[in-house]
């Protein structure tokens, strides 16, 4: 097979001879089909038992072993919410629809394989769930030509030479993707150019149709990326104005069009006047009448306008210490809140810059209140070491979604708000830039694949810890052996900090090599275009964001705004993000910043040592392939997390003169 | 048309009525059919005046106005050189070969377009020259696909999608070089990869043959870049072992079948065991292994191998203090001297590193005395502004052609090296890597145009001077215009110093963005594996190369040597190349290093800005086209050497926190 079935391998666990199970299923739809399917595949493969369809409910109630997929009435555990009751033998998972049967069945095998042996016929278990998120979504930034716009896992599985991929790996896709809680899917990159701006004509709708059928039947909707100035590239117009009515009108004509032929689309992600795009700005008009034009055109048919809030100037003069790019998502779209129509959804970067390995949170996030919004997250790890370096991300999107935004009302955390609860919007939830790509393993990197399941399961169930996860990762891609789940835990749990100890310090962020984003390089971005600067000198390093600065601490709500402003209450993984300091000054630690620079690159160095000894400890244990294939990572990550310590470490080194107190070297 | 006729242009002079003049050639060759026609089209366009054909001598010698092709015997000349002599209507041009005649033919021509009127009928002008060096070439790094790599001015004309072109421009190609003497071109990329391995297959034979027969046609040999691994991925050997039987017998036949197939084929050129390309180090043999196995399958078709001596580790250690790759080309050849076959040449790059705009002199030019060797330059302006900027590289040619090398022979220069006058080898000469393309001008920018004029000028006359060339190349190109002649012979002479002073100081060279090489980056390259680096700190900069530091120095004669290595009477603007000093040495000027490095950068700057200055003077007194094309590079190169200097003036002044004492502003 050309590609992993990842957590859905179903190894065995027994294969002691038990009767067969009876399966009632109380509805017919595709999707029910595809939870029924499951359900045979996985108890066959988990423990050799047949499933057989009952005839009906009755039947089901007399078999010694059954399962009873119920769709029932609306309650409270909303449309895709399930509950499950297992008591000896007999397993009830009911949803209001069949997506939520679906979750279901996911929920119930993946609790199945968490034991080491369950007897499914003395089992007594209940879960009831209900997603924490509206939307669950994942953004792919594939191009029609098969690349992969910071694509780390090789090319796309959706595209090949401009045109559409149909196969069984889409449905695999799919089906991975719906057994964590995904429910939408944009396939095609944010910068929609050439043959993908005629995705929306009538060249792909027959394709687009298949992939929303196979998408659809797992209870995931298709999104597609739009250009914003397509009626001038495809409708061969002389203006893209949002406040034309000839634009109005061809928008409209074009959504009908559109969802007659792919009735099942989610609806369209737009990226304007960023970075290169084309956008509302040309016309003089703001974000919100771009975005409610589109929304007007896709109503009719239920569609959703993801609209993302990654504005700002990308041809900034370095020599200008007063433009800050962390401003500008808040500058540009705080002033529109309440003006976008209720199918539009803000999609907003947790940080203000564009992921790095720590950042503020976006101070959108307890800034708009009567807007609709998303969280944009980034598993693609562009920053965080490109799925060569393993960086287990889930502990850092449980900081942001627990970060509290001191907005007014009780629900204050980011995961309040873009769940709904804060505001009580209609719709809302999180998003993010996907990690996969045609690689065997789908993610690159071996271990990339838990930021895969575990952004699903998270948006799903935010309660759910990063340890939780990682373990059902664990348990269900690499199976029982217990030296493997206590490495292979630490390793996840230890990279993201290890990531952030031996890279750029303090929440400074960039440092890496220009375009490809990997390696170190501090001044790499320092005399460039793109707002991204540390204003590093030799007596001291940190942008002045307070109000002597740039002014974009008061962008947040008090008290963060004061605690952010003195350089005494700001969280010191912050510090430089926020304050310029000079290298001598004092952390809580009792060192100075810049032996604290020093400290943490190498240990964070030495940490990524630790991991590959970990994983060599793991051969014979996991698959030898999957072994060898991250062995190499591991060994790469090693070499270069050393690359990193040495070159900032002696960057600074270079710059103040000042030794190492432990005299560790230094060139 | 799609493409300028450059120097050629043979604008209107004077249409006085005027008799006929009576050509008589006495050979009847293709070149001489060139010769003709070049003199018809010229005297028609020049002065409207007709040339007839003379029936035989005495018809000339009859005539009222003649002139005389005519081959003589060998003697005193040479091959290539050629004797003018025009006397009151009477111009006799004699020459051994035909390829004289057509150089005697441009001289004449170009000589009389330097007058402002001349009346052929009363001139009394005499000329003879004999070719400076033997190799007068162009080395294009054109790949097959059509891209040029390290190219700034378009496509190429020679391939597309993996074909050769053969059209009218590579006639007017041949024309051009060849009227500036020009007599060896290498069309294809020394990284030579994919369809252009095959260019020794019978997939490119036919077109091969074209270009080689129209090159000859204007006395220029058509050159191959070559894979050294050939045998290996085009002949499906398992080894490219140049001492293996086999793979001798597999280059001897292939000799056979190219020469068979392109009879005018001059050879090969070869870069091996160079940045990632195969060669002899692979099977553990020496490059003289490697390049007299050419050598040797070549030398029945009087073929020649031309190896590049650009071989060095390009992965170094950043931290690696000892190793320098400056020494590589010394280390790898010397011990080889005497080694290769009489018809291998080594091309050696000006300097030891590559190409930056200043650098010493090889040490191989001079040390090297019982081996054929080239001088291998770069009018591409890879590291000189890419065309973009101007920078006249004639002077600095000049520069280093006259080096003296301190050999132990009276010529001591590398200009009496390369063209063999030192050790009176076969073969020897100048090559320059092309900055030609597809664009209208072949040339990007209007006036690198002189620079590809003036290196065929200078190859074939060294004694010219750099102002001299740039006098003819604007006379010819945009005509009489005393305002035009005297500003652009101001920019072109001040263009190289001025580029030196806002790029990189003191000869250190790089502080390039890494991969486009273009604009600045002071650690672009400083923590890579490039072997190329500044080592600046707080305190110093530069690198040390005396014995106490990577002992390059002492790859130089004495007194050389000792000259470069005492800091004291190291050339200044070399200083940092050859010693690490502190911000605080003072320079010959009384300046500190630092502040030399200030006023140079803002001195630079505003030099370029005069440029634009000067160049708007022109409008309406040269082609508007012409004027408006290079007015746009002219207003980028003054953006752009702005920041070129506040980057590296603001680099060094937060490394050291020194201001600069007229107080200009710093970042």
């Amino acid at each position: 097979m050309e590609y992993s079935n990842c957590w859905l391998q179903y190894k065995k666990i027994s294969d002691i001879k038990k009767s067969a199970i009876l399966l009632f299923c109380n509805t017919e739809g595709k999707i029910s089909v595809n939870a029924v399917r499951e359900l045979t595949l996985a108890f066959q493969a988990l423990y050799g038992r047949e499933i057989i369809k009952a005839k009906d409910e009755s039947d089901y109630r007399d078999a010694g072993s059954g399962i009873f997929l119920k769709r029932t009435v609306p309650g409270e555990i909303g449309e895709e919410g399930y509950h499950i009751k297992c008591l000896e033998g007999k397993c009830m998972i009911s949803s209001v629809s069949e997506t939520g049967l679906l979750y279901g069945v996911f929920a119930l095998l993946r609790n199945l394989q968490l034991q080491k042996v369950t007897d499914f016929d003395t089992w007594v278990w209940t879960e009831e769930k209900v997603p924490s998120n509206p939307m669950r979504m994942l953004n792919h930034w594939d191009n029609m030509d098969g690349d992969i716009e910071r694509g780390y896992s090789g090319k796309s599985f959706f595209f090949f030479k401009d045109d559409i991929i149909v196969n069984d790996r889409i449905k695999a896709y799919a089906r991975l993707v719906s057994s964590v809680g995904i429910n939408s899917v944009a396939i095609n990159n944010v910068n929609v150019k050439g043959a993908a701006t005629e995705l929306i004509s009538g060249r792909y709708y027959g394709k687009l149709g298949s992939l929303a059928e196979i998408f659809g039947a797992y209870g995931v909707k298709l999104f597609l990326s739009i250009n914003f100035a397509a009626p001038v590239e495809l409708g061969g117009m002389d203006t893209a104005d949002p406040c034309d009515g000839r634009v109005r009108t061809w928008w409209a004509k074009k959504a009908e069009e559109i969802w007659r032929n792919v009735p099942e689309l989610g609806g369209f992600l737009v990226k304007a006047d960023s970075e290169g795009r084309p956008g509302p700005f040309t016309y003089k008009r703001t974000h919100a009448d771009g975005a409610n034009m589109l929304a007007d055109a896709v109503k009719p048919y239920g569609g959703l306008v993801i609209w993302r809030c990654f504005v700002y100037n990308c041809r900034q003069d370095w020599r200008d210490l007063k433009t800050d790019r962390a401003k500008a998502g808040y500058d540009n779209f705080m002033p529109l809140d309440g003006q976008f129509s209720d199918n539009v959804i803000l999609q907003i970067k947790n940080g203000p810059m564009d992921f790095q390995v720590r950042e503020p949170v976006s101070p959108l996030f307890g800034g708009l209140s009567e807007t609709n919004i998303m969280l944009e997250l980034q598993i693609a790890q562009e920053y965080t070491g490109q799925q060569r370096h393993v960086c287990y991300l889930i502990p850092w999107f449980k900081e942001i979604l627990s970060h509290n935004t001191c907005c007014e009302l009780e629900k204050g955390t980011v995961a309040d708000i873009v769940s709904c609860r804060t505001y009580g919007n209609n719709h809302g939830g999180i998003a993010a830039v996907s990690n996969t790509g045609k690689d065997y393993n789908w993610t690159g990197h071996e271990l990339a694949g838990a930021n895969l399941y575990g952004f699903g399961r998270l948006t799903f169930d935010t309660g759910l810890t990063a340890e939780k996860i990682a373990g059902e990762w664990i348990r269900q891609t690499y199976g029982f052996h217990e030296k493997v789940r206590e490495n292979v835990t630490k390793i996840l749990m230890m990279s993201w900090p290890a990531y952030e100890k031996y890279t750029s310090p303090l929440g400074i962020g960039w440092m890496v090599k220009p375009n490809s984003h990997y390696g170190p390089e501090v001044d790499g971005y320092e005399y460039d275009r793109w707002g991204t600067y540390h204003r590093a000198d030799h007596k001291g390093i940190g942008v002045d964001r307070t109000d002597s600065g740039t002014g974009y601490c008061s962008q947040y709500n008090e008290p963060l705004s004061a605690l952010y402003a003195d350089r005494n209450t700001c969280p010191e993984e912050l510090l430089l993000f926020f304050h310029r300091v000079a290298y001598d000054h004092i952390l809580s630690s009792g060192n100075t910043v810049l032996q604290h620079i020093y400290d943490t690159h190498f240990e964070g160095a030495a940490e990524a040592e630790t991991f590959l000894n970990m994983w060599e400890e793991l051969q014979g244990l996991i698959d030898e392939d999957a072994y060898q294939r991250a062995l190499e990572r591991f060994k790469h990550q090693k070499e270069h997390a050393k690359e990193w310590c040495d070159v900032i470490n002696s960057y600074f080194y270079r710059k103040t003169g000042i030794e190492d107190k432990y005299h560790r070297s230094l060139y």
